[in-house]
């Protein structure tokens, strides 16, 4: 049986790094892609906890890809694919490909990483792909390559329980190379816009400057995009600061005290 | 110049688990509570990308404790709190006091969590507290101490950067201590429920069981919550799983082939 690939993304089903990545990738197995109706930038892990969802199926890609458009956010895709839509337990889930990067603390924030997140957590390989460019024409062809590549050897090998991989793109034509890459330790500032409502009150638009605060520190993605690399970030699901946790031991006075 | 504290949370600035929070550290700092404005469980760390935010100024609980609600998630609470409603930097970030626990992987859906994550990647001390009950007038006051005592420590000692707290009450009268943990291996199944609209069309809830992936496991949030202990688990905003960076150094038919 061929494979199966989930593909989700959170700039929506419409948007042209998703078509990109199906066209990349739909030669390696069958594809079943459910993606946000509309832009879900920001959506990090979120899920509908309130709202109901409803699905559309779409022509679209022809033969050997099933699409759906669904109203919730980009981990509602993958727990309404794998749960309803997928034939078959997929043997991929893969994200994006995001108009934007996704480095540093914006891993935290990213839609994009929520889906692989969400695949890491069902115990399924997962991969995000994102380009530095928000252009909605992006040209990401110089990915195709190494995006075939890196999929093509995690369709075969797998990747280790609890870790999904986070894949940023520099907006150029040709790349310096590949680094394995740690998440940069940045900083968005300046977040917050204030305007005046025609009825008289203050409204806010969220926006800022990230801030690399290792700029120096070249074993980073913020570091490696920033020179011209594509970076692969091994993300994990258990967030758990055991160097903390062992130094909790000698918390006492907590641990003594618990009535 | 006493302590400033900044308080949020995903249930709401109404929520009876936020008034005992309040209510429980008042009297060790200045507080600045930025809260939804309704329930926001499930938003992770989502932040308002696309809409415009509304701030209301509430009077509710008298000197020292300044109160607003605002339209969006709770990273958006805190990002606005911090960019223009804090008079100076606060020393701690408090989330909670939680209706239902945020143990296992619900430490990525969890809007409490996405608070302290928030505040940890503003180099901010922060501390989600959580009780496992969903009941809206659940009985926070068994937590008192032990929140008091924690908070106390964290605003005179502090925390190593990148790392924030994640603190667990089972839902009973008597703990039967206190227990540093890991994040649990533990998986939601069944997670979407299929109705049927008026109109003719399917429409989806999502709910689900969660189960735990390692019962026998007693050092982790799970096993302490389920036997009456209160959990602390540090959790970091460092998300790179060192352990895999140094095997994709291996990888070298994709590292060298960058073209």
């Amino acid at each position: 049986m061929r494979p199966l690939i989930l593909i989700s993304n959170d700039d929506g089903y419409h948007s042209k790094g998703l078509a990109s990545l199906v066209d990349m990738v739909r030669d390696m197995a069958d594809l079943l892609v459910c993606a946000p109706e509309s832009a879900r930038s920001g959506f990090s892990c979120a899920f509908s906890a309130m709202d109901y969802l409803t699905l559309k199926r779409r022509n679209r890609w022809g033969d050997g890809v099933t699409l759906y458009s669904c109203s919730g956010t980009p981990v509602d895709c993958v727990k309404i694919g794998l749960d309803r839509l997928c034939p078959r337990r997929p043997d991929l889930i893969l994200s994006g490909i995001n108009h934007g990067d996704n480095a540093s603390v914006n891993t935290h924030y990213s839609g994009t990483m929520g889906v692989v997140m969400e695949g890491a957590m069902k115990y399924i390989p997962s991969i995000a792909y994102s380009l530095a460019s928000y252009a909605e024409d992006a040209d990401f062809e110089p990915c195709r390559k190494l995006i075939r590549a890196i999929t093509q050897k995690v369709l075969s090998e797998g990747l280790p329980e609890g870790v999904c991989l986070n894949v940023n793109f520099p907006n150029t034509k040709e790349f310096k190379g590949v680094r394995p890459a740690r998440m940069a330790r940045g900083t968005w500032a300046n977040e917050v816009m204030a305007c005046q409502h025609p009825r008289g009150f203050e409204y806010y638009w969220m926006t800022g400057n990230y801030i690399n605060d290792e700029p120096e520190a070249d074993d980073t993605d913020n570091w490696g995009i920033n020179h011209g690399y594509v970076t692969i970030t091994p993300t994990r699901v258990d967030v758990t600061h055991y160097e903390m946790l062992d130094k909790l031991k000698d918390w006492d006075e907590i641990l003594s005290d618990c009535r």
